[in-house]
């Protein structure tokens, strides 16, 4: 055998062996890489991302889905509770759209089965942006940057709601967050961690955070109850899962938010009353877990969490196409 | 001679003749094409980006420089008058901030010298952002990522209102629009205007319009009365330059805006009230040159005015630095 053929042998088995020991490892975590989007029709998706940030979508024309999932900003607004038209009140703080993909359901209560469904949801909310669905398509059929877009994107010359959805749904997919430190160190640089940061993983897992919060996510696979060691009395009248099935054992049942990106969706919890990581692991040891972590414990898994900040999504911003004369005005002061 | 040595020459001389034709043809038109921007200090510009990008400079956390000047839509909110804090109805319209750097001065009355000077009102106006310098200082001197961006730039630990505005002045500065069809055209390529808009921008040039409406900005670069043949009845309160002066002949004298990429910034006039483009060519026709134009007139200036749409400034959406737990919270319902 030629020395470089021994070599190159030599080098398969150790990359097998290592290959190996990084899947078994990923195996045992109880939280998974987040993977890169793949995009296979890029012409949805700019068409969606258009849309997301399109303000004619609302009544007012002020407010796009990035009003209140601000991709600046952790694809939240970082307020407790949103802001509507007419700067309503909202009833519950907005969940971050990044990695929403992989939730289960969306909303806090589940009640839209997809981000398809989502979608639809604020546009037609009196409370949020007020507009409906009709209003919505008829401002887009008389854009003609719009209609030509659709038409690439559908083969039709008229836009409706689906149409509007599954692009807007679509945009909202290639919304994940690769390559936090946290993955890096997962799938096997164990220099990017800090001895702290990879004991405040121990901790989180150690403590039971991980019964909840799982999967690449780190979250969003399932509904819990709020309180379950200690009644948690919340600003927010939500009454979670309840709203949605109308049985009463799931009364204060809320989908399980991702800790991805957590450093950049504060405040937290349904109502957004915890305004630092440092509050919302205190109150989520006490109230689910029945623990107490020590000032030390709380500062480790706070070093931790910190670590699932991922790649934000990165693109241009949309230039949208001009209204015609004969689209809609918004009406953001009365009719 | 040798033959290439010959073939060389004519074609230098070539050159020089053509651009010798092209720099007397812009010489004689009264708008001369918009040249790219040249950035001298990159950090300042991307910082300056973050901060048009931040709603942490307003009270509500919800405002930013580009909710009511958004890049998305030719720097403005395509609202009559736009939308303030507690959604406060604005006394006018939000003029674009696009090639807003070669404005005379800033505001529809001209009483910021500069966008520097500009930069700052919106912050502390109570139908607008509605916050204070001091408050938004001490939002970002609260913030590692922007204390460590502003440590960078300005060589300071702490943030003051001056740097903020500094850097907000100089991305607004990048805001250009060169190479519309309007600048080819100007630059030599004749194919670059349909023979309609050709008509339509020595209709523009014959009727008047360019008394006013000249040099790179298309406006931009004088006060005029709004009304000089006939007058106008504004829905708005806005008194003009008097507000500045206070002296009785600038009363109803307005910036006379910028046309560049006008297709994208309606609705028109300092009250919003003219919603399409036919409209406003028709007013202005009407109350300031003492002109009925044509339907076939109005359609070619028109045409015209489109071909002055640039390429829009684009980049990635800028991510911005999170909340530190010392971070002063929004206060958008109350306080």
């Amino acid at each position: 055998m030629s020395k470089t053929i021994a070599l190159s042998l030599a080098a398969v088995l150790l990359a097998s062996v290592s290959g190996a020991g990084i899947a078994q490892s990923l195996k045992d975590e109880p939280i998974q890489p987040i993977e890169p989007a793949k995009v296979t029709n890029p012409g949805l998706v700019e068409l969606g991302k258009k849309l997301y940030f399109d303000p004619r979508l609302s009544k007012s024309g002020f407010i796009s889905c990035n009003s209140c999932h601000n991709l600046s900003m952790g694809g939240t607004d970082n307020l407790k509770t949103s802001i509507g038209d007419h700067w309503q009140k909202g009833p519950i703080n907005a969940p971050t759209v990044l990695n929403s993909s992989m939730n289960l359901a969306q909303f806090w209560d589940g009640r839209a089965a997809d981000l398809k469904a989502q979608a639809g949801g604020p546009i037609a909310n009196p409370g949020e942006m007020a507009f409906t669905h009709e209003l919505a398509v008829s401002v887009l059929q008389s854009i003609p940057g719009y209609v030509a877009e659709f038409k690439a994107v559908f083969g039709s010359d008229t836009v409706d709601i689906d149409q509007v959805t599954k692009a807007i749904a679509a945009f909202e997919e290639t919304l994940v967050t690769p390559n936090s430190r946290f993955d890096k160190w997962l799938k096997g640089d164990k220099t990017a961690l800090t001895a702290a940061e990879a004991e405040g993983y121990a901790l989180f897992k150690d403590s039971g955070c991980v019964a909840c919060h799982n999967g690449p996510a780190v979250g969003g696979n399932s509904f819990q109850k709020m309180g379950v060691v200690e009644p948690y009395t919340a600003s927010s009248p939500a009454e979670g899962r309840v709203a949605v099935t109308k049985d009463e054992a799931d009364r204060f049942n809320f989908k399980v938010p991702t800790l991805r990106n957590v450093e950049l969706t504060y405040p937290y919890f349904h109502d957004g009353e915890a305004a630092t990581l440092k509050q919302a692991v205190n109150t989520m040891g006490r109230i689910q877990l029945g623990k107490s972590f020590s000032d030390d414990e709380n500062a480790k898994i706070v070093a931790f969490l910190k670590t699932l900040t991922g790649e934000q999504p990165s693109f241009p911003i949309p230039i949208l196409p001009p209204s015609s004369d004969t689209t809609p005005r918004p009406t953001p002061f009365g009719m």
